[in-house]
């Protein structure tokens, strides 16, 4: 889509000029703003600092069981921090692991572990069967490809629609070739697109047979109770899903409060069927006496239970959702038949979608001017986006008044480079 | 060492069923004692009290640089923290990653990363290269063997000597055996012992020209700070001895504040050579964001530098030497002449060495009376003790009284152990 391609090129070129010259202005004004990640803004890390008081004692550490917090113990998170992601996330407080700051490091641990130990029901840890894949719907989240790249693990792009990934595509490969060990999935508000997977979507990932014995889908719901637009958007439950088709075992699930409560000081969820975690605590105990008990205390004390949790997320929502209405706005007034984008109920991002070969020049138009942008093809495998128009935008760090500055910017860089693009034709 | 082997048969026997006797009103009292970790007591825990509440308003988060420890980033550490711990532990901030909960994680994901990826200098990540070995001083630290054992790396025990692992074995293990791969040390205080490396041992350290390119001493300074005598117990820099050698890069490091403020929820300490630490960071940074920022904060307000963790730790001192105190005293009186233990001026253990071919049965006998001690053969590689004599005794978690009680029974059992394979001869 790029609407200067059917514009007289003379009037193309002289509104070109133009803006480049607002380009310029803006350029000497010496901006320093960025935009890259999904970075929760001051204003939200300030709703959970209550949070940092709620343990002030000894006596606040200890669980009902009479559990200490402050010593060693427990691998799997204490009783009250599993009753809490148990409800929030409605999964059986057996098939859960509490754990530390990081749901990023839990996957990279999981896979790693699969590598080197393999996972139920495989013959042989993944390390040790030569070349192994992972199904990398795409756009998606540039840190869970670049796990796979540190592995080197061959990562396959499938194409995202709103309804989630191509399924045609993911089932035919998971369902014939047995080199193909995962996929990467983020099912709600997906990273960067902001799509939720239809029922019919999970339905299908339940219903998967794959050719691995040792396959599995690494469920990251790391916007589970990410709503910023009021009403809630349901995501069919994929264990129950799976339990029609006796696949449960089939599913890694991941989720951690970074975007709740603290990034990088928050709690981090992972969960599994039986099997799974019967072949994963043997290995966790040989890694960890536990995880941070304190920390999952304070954030029991503060949420109390899931209702607590979702209370707060609305107050996230009413800083968030500003910001992409903003954004969205913008977009619409400036970049109408020129780009595409999402428009996100929940999340951090929205992915534009520019002109074929443009996007990497809108990233260095907008370096140039002063704004930072997500390196373009940062959310395809290898950095590699085939027709080079994906970007990412994140709203949410900058101040309201650097956002949309920004944005201004962004959408002359777009316009400048859909017009470049249009005048080589 | 079994004196009764030298005394009267009828007079042992005679022995024997009185000691039989005292176990079994020991028994009808019903005990639930525990001796088998090194967890520090309650009343340590109350020692950190103050510092869950140093952090309480959002300011509390922000470091010197303006950086949010609320929020994403920083891998390898706050500055304040890379300080703190560089003063403490005299190695420059460039070679610390201040990092998670559990310095036991840290070791884990080493070997894990060697495993997948190789270490600095090799050509092969270790799991690539078929049968590889660590050298185990022994008796050591089970978790250490525990990450081996798990790998599938297989263990050689080394003898112990107070002046640390033998080094005439690991000198020619270490340089004639490319798989050999690793040896894990607790230079100081070591567990199960006590004792504290030579420095003739650390500069044999430093001195070793191993075999393989990718060989490391995992260096596990658990006990860095911990002296409980007053005298402070000097140990010789690693990494200043390796200096002369330029073996710098066969050096990983490692220390936590697990037991200077909460078991599992303190700091984890890695240092590495420069080398090393660049071929970390990016695999590292594929793992994480980053680590608890908020808790290493936590640290640094508490503690302000190292004298304020020094000053602390005389407090620990105090609570913890009369425990060791009354622990050996009972030794002394009860069991000269059958058993050796150490009588270290650290650390959190002792080990005591029964009679050849008898801590498997103290241990049953212990257990049948109600006193439940580490696993005998714990301290050794696959649980094997060959002579089966140690017995690792945790004196700092149960309250002074149920330690008291439960050293009481332990010597009866060594006694009627000792006194039973007399008779047996």
């Amino acid at each position: 889509m790029n609407r200067y391609e059917n514009e007289n090129k003379e009037s193309v070129k002289s509104e070109l000029s133009a803006v480049r010259k607002e380009l310029a202005e803006w350029k000497a004004k010496g901006l320093e703003l960025d935009i890259t990640r999904g970075k929760p803004g001051k204003e939200q890390l300030d709703l959970s600092e209550k949070m940092l008081d709620v343990i002030s004692t000894s006596a606040d550490c200890r669980c009902e069981s009479g559990l200490d917090c402050r010593n060693y113990g427990v691998l799997d998170g204490i009783p009250e921090a599993k009753r809490l992601f148990s409800e929030l996330l409605d999964i059986p407080e057996q098939r859960l692991i509490v754990a530390g700051n990081s749901s990023l490091n839990i996957m990279f641990d999981t896979v790693a572990r699969a590598m080197l130990f393999g996972v139920y029901g495989g013959k042989e840890p993944w390390g040790k069967q030569g070349k192994i894949k992972f199904l990398c719907p795409s756009p998606g989240y540039d840190r869970h490809f670049g796990i796979c790249e540190a592995m080197g693990i061959e990562m396959i792009p499938v194409d995202m629609t709103p309804q989630g990934p191509d399924m045609d595509t993911v089932t035919r490969l998971v369902e014939s070739d047995a080199s193909v060990k995962g996929i990467w999935c983020v099912p709600k508000f997906s990273n960067p697109e902001g799509y939720t997977y239809s029922d019919e979507t999970v339905e299908r990932f339940a219903a998967l047979r794959p050719a691995a014995p040792d396959f599995r889908i690494f469920w990251d719901n790391a916007y589970a109770v990410h709503e910023f637009c009021g009403e809630a958007v349901p995501l069919k439950d994929i264990f129950k899903a799976c339990a029609k088709y006796g696949t449960e075992d089939n599913v890694f699930y991941f989720a951690s409060t970074s975007k709740i409560t603290f990034p990088g000081s928050g709690v981090a969820i992972m969960a599994a069927s039986e099997n799974n975690i019967a072949q994963i605590k043997p290995i966790l105990s040989a890694q960890t006496i536990g995880f941070d008990k304190i920390n999952q205390m304070r954030h029991v004390k503060y949420f109390g239970d899931a209702a607590g949790v979702r209370a707060h997320m609305k107050k996230h929502a009413d800083i968030i959702r500003p910001r992409f209405e903003a954004v969205i706005a913008a977009f619409r007034n400036n970049l109408s038949g020129i780009a595409e984008w999402t428009e996100p109920l929940g999340g951090y991002f929205i992915d534009l979608a520019v002109p074929d070969g443009c996007a990497g020049r809108v990233y260095d138009l907008c370096a140039d001017t002063g704004v930072k942008l997500t390196n373009a093809g940062a959310s395809y495998p290898y950095g590699i986006d085939p027709r080079d128009r994906h970007l990412r935008i994140a709203p949410t760090y900058p101040s309201f008044e650097e956002l949309t500055q920004a944005i201004e910017v962004l959408c002359l860089c777009v316009k400048a480079a859909a017009m470049e693009k249009a005048l080589e034709k």
